[in-house]
């Protein structure tokens, strides 16, 4: 069994919950799930056994509730989802400027009562993997193991970093853990984090899931690469009406994306090449599909201009609910094979931002190769 | 030095000799040549010997008066263009129903003097590649060498068969030659002519040479294949104003791209998906700069339904032409290696329809790796 | 009341009959017709009297059931569709080469009987409108009232020229009726049948209705003229999967499209300039949401060249049905009006061949307006 | 003759001064200018009599100089431009953040000498006509003449706006004068300025020179009204490399855009449709050719969803200087007819803010025809 505790019950961990339950009941196919059944955990052995909100709205419903709410997808909404509850999280403002209601756990006692708390009911429910699917917050790395150790003594983290310790602080006391961070919050690319979960006998994954058009921006940019093309500059605008948009139109969190992709381009192309690649607005109409356009301009040979154009729709949630269907069950991998700290080849595929902090970004189809090496799988489509 | 000689003075001769004089000058980078400068061959080593064509405005034309005609690029046309003239080919109805006034040396003689005589030349000019670039023709494998030796002695064989036919020849009699066959026909893909090529110490590559948005679609699904995602339906138009749009809006050669993509989205996904993906049709001032509009559709996680719209503008004839450079490179290597028949790990890359027959399409990602492998060339992006 | 024969219960009869209930039930807003609330008559005033086809597998079915298995959309099935049945209608091999088992009236016994058989059923029910929304079917324009009936005689109408003539003859016994031709096959340009209206007091709208891409095309390329610009070329590719796409992938049924779309660039632009535009392909999983791609490019001031690329995707039927709601009212207006043979106001607007015959086609836009002025309706959106 | 004073010697007034040339010298057609020469007045009566700027790197060049660095186009620079100098203009910090050393003759004097002496200069030349290119500045709308006055004599107001004032001062001195605004800045859109005007017997033409994305979207917008679709929201992106976009990326001047654009969907559609278009963002690479990419979401009938995305790339500054062409003789003949202050009919066609102050917005297409109609012309292409 892999128990898996979620932080922050939006969009995607709704996705993930209802998707996982249908899939354990083979209501649906496992589209969107890369490693599908070549892994050797079978989707049943995934268990949700909590999640955490901030958001009042949510505190105390079942998933069955919030789902009926906020799922507006093919079938039914598994029962299953009516035995977990949402239970009070970790805030430390991790809303600011949001239009939610939010209240945490520890504005209501006090930061390390809560933690406690927390930890205590991992321990209790026998959590293996924590999924990190919080709204995008600004923040950058924290960089020395002291000073996080200091920025928790003083409660000067965020909620993911705080949740990130938390999950090291579990590791070392009760059993280790794995951490996934689907979002942007530097933890995998932030050295003190890395030596924190090495010490502990913790993994974490991250950061920023490699999902809507970034990884297929890395692709097509291989692609250019590999005939020797010069790419001019590559522009992509990305507009949704989900709350990651709404949050993403804030200054302060947007400069979050345009960090996480900043050295794609170079890393894969090697050369620089100009560019514009960050979420561009909201609009709340288009819901949780959001609209991507791309151009990029590139010479052949002769210095001919080319130029191609992207358009896309894409169900956002969705794509990173799939993922997280493989993440868990690699987090619960990565413990066992004591691959402690991070796993290079695992954040490669699946993270738009694979840390340890240093790692060159590569294109996805390479990273698929070498997440396949790691997992010692054959691709059957390819003649020796 | 590679000696090259050229089958079919039209828009990609024009690119490949222009570009490489240039190339060799120094007047443009190598964008556009996948390998670049990483084959044992320098730029400066490949020479066009001779130039064929059956279209009497070209006959005895240097290319330098064509390019001056026909190339609408940036840059001078090389003067050194000037030193090579186009010699009369063989015709057999390769142009039926082009608006071309053409005329092949077989008609002035006979085929057996013709072929010959061509020979001979080649002999003379020490031809080491024979690269055909004519217009689509409509055809069909010949299957069995017996067949072939038939077809060429009753005169029975398309033009680029019979060129096929005489670069065996030349290589049985006087030394290995390379065959590109740039063009649909099969050539790489009938096992007459690899077993023929085999027998004659020569090496053939093809067929249809990888550009357009064809080598793209095979990297996109494959994008989609590493995600799990399901592709519903695959449609992609192409459009453009060359002669070779002009031919493919003819229905008997239209089927020659047909047939080439068939088989390709299932090779890579590993199951049917509906499709239609074929040359659409002819706009004349679209000229060499072709459009081209592909729609993918896809289920993700939770069967919820993506949509991936391409819009593109490729300069067509210098796409081809950058391969060229290093098709013409490949031959001579393969040649030295003594790989006669024909080299799988060059046409994955190169070609759409890669030979010898049987092969499976893999998407181009893979296929470069197997290419660099086969070159011993080392990715230096990748970490180990 | 408006007493409404359907020809064809495809899809668009489909989405027309449970759109109109549903409108008149409340249940929806009226999105997509064109004149809404400004027409005389209510959406309550129009009633399907009665519905034709040849399809073995609906004749004798209600509505109810034929929409239950086509119909997917938001909703619920009108019961009001359940007193509504299929009765067998003309066929006259309108469905040649179509995957449909068919067999008409006139194949049970002679066609002079079925004919009269329906007229009497029109008498009977009081019908004032005839839609025509079968298959496209490939036609040419009759030309002379004397030719017109004696191809009547003869039998040697498609089966939408005898129903038009059917239309004609129940108007000239019974009482004026007008005959809506939503599809391409030449009625209301057909100068045989503007005659035999004008004599028989009735009145035909067509011919094509104006969905899809082709009436933004046209007010594209008005925009385009107004500011000046030179369009160099046009190409418009259609893809969809429904039964239309499938018939026009009939090269004899495609002629038909090519031919509704060929005056148009010419006369809103004042020039010819090179167009490709043509339903281009049939992709069963994009069903009846269609894939539209286009391409202007134009010259602007001091020649220098832009592009525009438009994506689209389109629910066909839908759009379709909306314009009927619209018609069927314009229908029973111009009998009220007496405006025998047909109206250009009425067709340049809603078709995209406006009959009669040798009418110029115009901007959407201007047709709107000259649509509005044969209503004396005001605009008012529009400062005076 | 029409003499004209161009403020701002960026790409717009280059493309303008070498188009007109070309014009006049019958070596290129009147693409782009929408009345050609349907207007009273011939291309020949235009006549270039100042330019001014504040850059430093182009006070004293001739207009040619300035060409032959930033013009890239087809065919020659004309020699006529050999003969116009630019001058040293009004700064008012409008270049503030901008990557340009400026100085303006205020800060060599004192503004009132300035104004002064460029007021004689203007006399001196017999202008008729003052147009507006300089770059985008932020400013907001005065209000009233009294606070215009006062602004003027503190050196309050903005180069623009003191532009504006001083073709006031002019025209009620000399002789009456034309400004056309071609930017955002609100002239045409001040109660203040059209009082003003009206007072001084002057006319303005304004705000915001209706080219790129925005015209067309009114125009697919009214498309979609005319047909009772109900659109559900608009993003519209645009990026490109010019100057205007490199100012537009600074937050308080892109604000200028946002409120040009703010009523136009709820004046066409006559609802609100929740929205997002506004310059996105600078990539130097596209350079003038702006890359617009667009969504358009819609309900049809029965409420099915339809998708419209567009994607465009346009030569920015030749679109608005072929404006210019016509707008500079409208203006001649609006001071002809003595229709001072602001003439609508002319706004609503060839800008995005049309004046005066409180002007609907109305699609371009009906501006076409208001325009026409002010102009007494008609259009032939239209059956009466």
């Amino acid at each position: 069994m892999i128990r898996v505790a979620i932080i922050g019950q939006g969009l995607v961990a709704t996705h993930f919950a209802v998707g996982l339950e249908r899939l354990k009941n083979n209501e649906i196919p496992d589209h969107g799930v890369p490693l599908g059944t070549r892994l050797p955990y079978k989707y049943s052995d995934i268990e949700i056994a909590a999640s955490y909100d901030i958001d009042e709205s949510k505190i105390g419903k079942s998933l069955y509730e919030i789902a009926k709410k906020s799922y507006e997808g093919p079938g039914e909404i598994p029962r299953a989802l009516k035995d977990i509850y949402v239970r009070r999280g970790i805030h430390l403002a991790s809303t600011r400027g949001l239009p939610i209601k939010a209240r945490g756990r520890e504005e209501e006692s006090d930061l390390k009562i809560a933690v406690e708390e927390i930890i205590g009911e991992w321990s209790e429910l026998g959590v293996d993997v924590v999924v990190n699917v919080m709204t995008t917050e600004p923040v950058e790395a924290v960089g020395s193991i002291e000073k996080l150790h200091r920025g928790f003594e003083n409660a000067d983290l965020t909620a993911s970093q705080t949740y990130a310790y938390m999950a090291a602080l579990y590791s070392s006391r009760y059993s280790s853990a794995a951490f996934i961070n689907a979002i942007p919050s530097p933890i995998a690319n932030d050295p003190a984090f890395i030596e924190l979960y090495k010490n502990s006998r913790a993994v974490v994954f991250g950061d920023d899931g490699a999902t809507g058009a970034t990884p297929l921006t890395a692709d097509l940019l291989e692609h250019l690469y590999e005939r020797g093309r010069r790419v001019l500059g590559v522009a992509q605008f990305n507009i949704g009406g989900n709350m990651d948009f709404y949050a993403l139109n804030m200054p302060e969190r947007n400069i979050m994306k345009k960090i996480t992709k900043s050295s794609m381009i170079e890393d894969i192309l090697g050369y620089h090449a100009p560019n514009y690649i960050r979420p561009t607005g909201y609009l709340e109409p288009l819901g949780d599909k959001k609209f991507v356009a791309m151009i990029i301009e590139y010479l052949s040979f002769g210095e001919f201009k080319d130029e191609l154009y992207i358009v896309a729709r894409i169900n956002d949630s969705p794509a990173l609910a799939g993922l997280l269907v493989d993440l868990v069950r690699l987090g619960k991998l990565a413990i066992e094979r004591e691959a402690y700290g991070t796993v290079y080849e695992v954040n490669a595929f699946y993270m738009k931002k694979p840390g340890p902090p240093g790692s060159k970004v590569i294109s996805k189809f390479h990273a698929y190769l070498k997440l396949l090496k790691w997992l010692k799988l054959r691709d059957h489509r390819i003649p020796e």
